[in-house]
């Protein structure tokens, strides 16, 4: 009878909060392990942003736009810039950061009795949000090369029937991005009893020749494609994330949203960044650049490295992949320690910091190899 | 075969988003009907608010602090000087609004087997925070005062065994405080096995002699107190919420938590409100002794008025509530048609509210007494 205090639901109990491993500025200077924007905004954004913050506090005492019209709209016509076309603010839905999106997604669409499916490897974070919407988990496998074999994933998604498919494109950890084929072919398979949502955190970083899903929604309108301002707007900090769907499948995320769930100062903050797009996307631009480099860098030194269509490249094998994350902290680079076993994950920063992210990995990994040879020289003494 | 598209779970079907009524200022000058604070942040205020955005700005493009230390340790410091003694960062918890506390605090207590329990006439939104979390809902009833009978209270907790009881205090839309003999009872009475939450959004209006249940946290380690920095601190725009509790009921609320569900923003406007208490409390002062003149009014009108511990007074009865509501409307007066039949709420706006409130209902009150009038001589013909 005596249950421990305090009385959490059984399923939670003694599960470590979600969190990267973070460390000081001070612990590791170059910090490329959240996919962040190594772009800090301007000094003319900031401005903008604190004019924009003292006009909206003039009001603050009421509730903000319930509906958050004049984002949705602005929203709307940034997306059709960028791969989108005939996006109306109908179609554009928000929220406190793209997970607070899915989880909206989740709560609408999944729940008990529901089953919401991705291929691994892929985002840590799915099967936490189909847990807190009590939303069934199923994973299937991504090939050798990280991308899906579509017979295969069809075949699951017939046997499985799944609420809701969520596939990033490009893909986490491993920066595959998902041909139109693909979504296109699973959006069928899905079938309007499910949404397959394809998830463009990163969509902005593709490579050139790379299609965003959003040129898919005029012919599925099963099709969610989720977006972030925290990566191509470098604006983790304000935490908005976004959706184009069909206007009936927005409509319907206003019956779980929490009311007044994007703040005026959120609505204010975005809206500013949506103004200062060229600038932004000029250091996207400057991000694939320093990507490319880096896949180049890193095949060079005879490493494997998946094709990468976002702002991390993910590059192994390693042996003991902690002891090569581990050089690189003594090193002052915090890099990620995840993906498949012997992989590691980098996000891309400035041109400096992935100076100091190659140096300090050509020195780790010299080490390495001498502290492999000694070995070998002891083992045959 | 063919489900209704979108795929949207079959209880959230026809559901209509919650919503209170809104008017343009066009429509209605005087709007008392969200127990907004009608006082907008002070120009020192939203000078204050900018620079400390620009501030932030600067780092904008990395994520917020997760943990939000800062911002927990200057709600604890307020708390020590609103009813509270003794609070510790550790026993604060915020999120974007009192609504996501309320529903981060059904998805690790509540959910499915699980049940929430509160007391009609309240919050019309609890039922809806269930629903989003699959949890159980039980409604008691409050006695003809709105108060609560603590016996049949305490038999119904034994009967449901609730995982957590709702309690607002003051209610909405009654505003009736629960006294502090009360509290503790009923926390007995739910045991460790479940929470007693009571909802202090209106806290800081309560009358001098009322008691805040933070006063009995260190008694009751299944006690939850929750606050918002919507009503007292004119914020309802910046969307901050906040709870003391137990540090671990507060560490449960990692588990479920979005990561990074606070903005830098948010964590900022909260912090800069904070520092201008005093200001803002100034305001408050001036809304309780506007309140008190309201009931004062009423009552003198010979209306019923429940005794008010908030910033919105709930009075009647109409025969046809309605009727009055649109009277007020049409004098560009917009009161709340809430709470039980023949009852409205009116928010307590600022002095020339009040009186354009007063001289629209005394209007309203004649024509519908005199179009009785008419009627009864029609009838008596």
């Amino acid at each position: 009878m005596s249950r421990p205090f305090p009385p959490l639901r059984d399923e939670l109990r003694g599960i470590e909060p979600y969190g990267a491993p973070q460390m000081s500025h001070e612990q590791a200077p170059v910090q490329l392990n959240v996919n962040e924007n190594p772009y800090a905004p301007s000094d003319a954004l900031a401005a903008s942003l604190a004019t924009a913050i003292s006009t909206v506090a003039a009001d603050l005492n009421r509730y903000p736009d319930r509906e958050f019209v004049a984002l949705r709209e602005e929203l709307a016509g940034y997306l059709n810039t960028s791969g989108g076309s005939g996006i109306t603010p109908r179609m554009v839905w928000a929220a406190n950061g793209s997970n607070e999106v899915m989880q909206q997604l989740l709560q609408a669409f999944g729940g008990p009795g529901r089953t919401a499916l991705s291929f691994a490897p892929t985002y840590s974070m799915y099967p936490e949000y189909a847990r807190n919407t009590l939303t069934e988990w199923t994973v299937g496998h991504r090939e050798e090369d990280f991308g899906l074999d579509l017979e295969r994933a069809r075949a699951l998604i017939e046997d499985v029937r799944p609420a809701l498919v969520l596939l990033p494109s490009p893909n986490n950890p491993t920066g595959t991005a998902l041909p139109p084929e693909a979504v296109s072919m699973l959006c069928e398979a899905v079938g309007d009893g499910g949404l397959l949502v394809v998830d463009e955190a990163y969509g902005e970083f593709r490579r050139s020749g790379t299609p965003s899903a959003l040129e898919l929604l005029p012919h599925h309108r099963n099709l969610v494609v989720t977006r972030t301002m925290s990566k191509a707007f470098a604006l983790a900090g304000a935490r908005l994330g976004y959706l184009a769907a069909d206007p009936a499948i927005c409509d319907a995320l206003r019956i779980v949203r929490l009311p007044y769930h994007l703040s005026a100062t959120t609505q204010a903050t975005a809206s500013v960044a949506l103004s200062y797009v060229d600038e932004l996307l000029a250091h996207v631009d400057d991000l694939r650049v320093e990507r490319d480099a880096t896949v180049t860098w890193l095949r060079g030194q005879g490493l494997d490295v998946a094709d990468s269509d976002a702002n991390f490249v993910l590059f192994g094998r390693f042996a003991d992949r902690h002891a090569v994350w581990q050089g690189l902290v003594d090193r002052g680079v915090l890099i990620r320690e995840t993906g498949p076993d012997g992989w590691l994950r980098v996000s891309i920063g400035t041109a400096d910091e992935m100076a100091a992210f190659r140096s300090a990995l050509t020195e780790t990994m010299t080490q390495t190899q001498q502290a492999e040879q000694t070995q070998q020289m002891e083992e045959s003494r």
